[in-house]
């Protein structure tokens, strides 16, 4: 496919096909109804299988590699090469005043930054661990720990120790078992240190000019305060599902956004690549922006990246959203 | 007196015995113990004797007569004129890694800015409404307002419902209640668009560089949103009292601050102008700076603005403070 970048009006071309997406979505209870989980979670929920998935499809975790496998779209800032819903270019954003951020994949390259570190830890530790493979079983495992706490199986604890446990539960039963506490806790600490995605800093000081910006994330307090201050991120104000003792998608989370930003619900925009998080914004009352991160999982994991009707805006980086919302 | 200041080597003229201070407390109890009270908040806690105060002393409301008062020390950013503890310049810094504010008289001049509201109030309204006694007042109903929710009198609400309350009392009874809804709501909205102290921008945009920033305030999330947002104030986050549902002194509201800054108390240094403040920061084994602000209170309120050996740090204003932290 050829597309001509708004950019720099320089012609490129992209496989479309190798981009990797999946519409497949499994279902399961969570005590409150039924939650849309992508296929990336159904398959990153079974580390058994997934282990050395990036060696079974040939796929070495570097960034060129990334880039050779048609994801320079994420990277680049091109304009989106799907077709957008007609409403989005005449929204009105009149009435809009605060948007609220997921941050782990809407905002930020988690799967990069393990495998990044994780190379890093090899080289150090002469180790042959296969990073993207740990990223990927870790994070299919907080889902159920997720639906824990949200079935009230469980207490609401911090999602830092939930994704402590998930971390010793992959080394353990799959890695090489060969890290101190310190080293674990270090590992554990890297969503304070997560990597934007290219367009995430210029995007947000863009839209703050126009826009109070807040996270509303499920994680903890500490590690989204440390993360901003690492990455510089302009946010007005930090949320989490922390301040609710609960986890997205819960509606306690969500209600946290109209209350401390003093804000009518439909003054405050969501903005997510998760479906399922803007669903349970949208049914808060909220505005919803979806945001397309097609390697959220790394380059062959199955995420859902099509844009969708059913949100006010759909765009593939935050440039394109601020763009949307005239800021 | 005869200073020199170390930012012009301007020699200036001050009359230290012109600057409103005062040393008087009260003590009052709030079911956890004894609470220090400043002079000032004793005389405004009686708004009947206080409304007329600024006519009886003979001090109109103005800027210029609030410098020709002997303010200027306090907007010019004036090395401090009394004698700093020995301990200070010497301060190990090197463990500290936050800083939380109190906001409401520490970073802001709450008094001023009622004030100037108010005479662009009566100016439209053609009123002669002697806002700096509605100042004083109103800020006066707050403790016993905040004491109740100590004692557990009165379940945990918002502070702003609580200011509204103390609005609607001292217009009441005291003013001349010519005010409508919309505008009442207007007035009690003034804690988003507080005046900053001369040097609170500048002090914060230094410190922030080498610590992170965050408000600890007895207000509400949504006005510290909207005041950050509209006076451009560089936090890294966000957190009040509406957190803990409490309010300072109680412990659970300083404890908010270790757990969302995933730092230890002694991390953390809390920066007020209120010594209550400050012992109830250091008895969660936070670290305490002593701000000096002697106008908190107006051109004739009594405030105990003297430094305090007590606390690991004394200045007169936030560019001192980040001298003393070496930002």
């Amino acid at each position: 496919m050829t597309t001509t970048s708004k950019f720099g009006r320089v012609e490129r071309h992209i496989d479309v096909d190798k981009i990797p997406r999946s519409d497949d979505t499994i279902l399961y209870g969570n005590g409150q109804g039924v939650l849309r989980q992508t296929g990336d979670q159904q398959l990153a929920a079974q580390p058994a299988k997934r282990w050395s998935r990036s060696h079974e499809v040939g796929l070495p975790l570097s960034r060129r590699n990334l880039i050779a496998a048609g994801a320079a779209l994420a990277f680049t800032g091109f304009p989106p090469i799907f077709t957008r819903p007609a409403n989005a270019q005449g929204y009105d954003t009149s009435t809009i005043k605060a948007l609220v951020f997921d941050v782990i994949g809407t905002c930020t390259d988690y799967w990069s930054t393990i495998v990044h570190e994780g190379q890093v830890i090899n080289r150090e530790k002469g180790l042959n661990v296969d990073w993207g493979a740990v990223a990927t079983a870790w994070h299919g495992l907080f889902p159920p720990g997720f639906a824990d706490v949200l079935n009230g199986r469980r207490p609401w604890q911090s999602l830092s120790s939930l994704r402590r446990e998930a971390l010793d539960k992959v080394m353990n039963e799959q890695g090489p078992g060969e890290f101190t506490a310190d080293e674990m806790a270090h590992i554990n600490s890297v969503w304070q240190r997560l990597e934007l995605w290219p367009d995430t800093l210029s995007g947000l000081q863009r839209l703050k000019r126009s826009y109070t910006l807040s996270t509303l994330s499920n994680a903890d307090m500490a590690d989204m305060v440390k993360l901003a201050k690492f990455r510089d991120l302009p946010w007005d104000l930090i949320m989490t599902s922390e301040l609710a003792q609960s986890v997205k998608p819960s509606p306690k989370v969500y209600q946290l956004a109209p209350q401390f930003l003093g804000l009518r619900p439909d003054e405050i925009m969501m903005v997510a690549c998760h479906k399922q998080d803007l669903q349970a914004a949208k049914a808060q009352g909220m505005r919803t922006a979806f945001i397309s991160r097609p390697l959220e999982a790394g380059p062959s994991g199955q995420v859902d990246a099509k844009p969708d009707p059913q949100f006010d805006l759909n765009a593939a980086s935050f440039g394109e959203l601020a763009d949307l919302l005239k800021a």
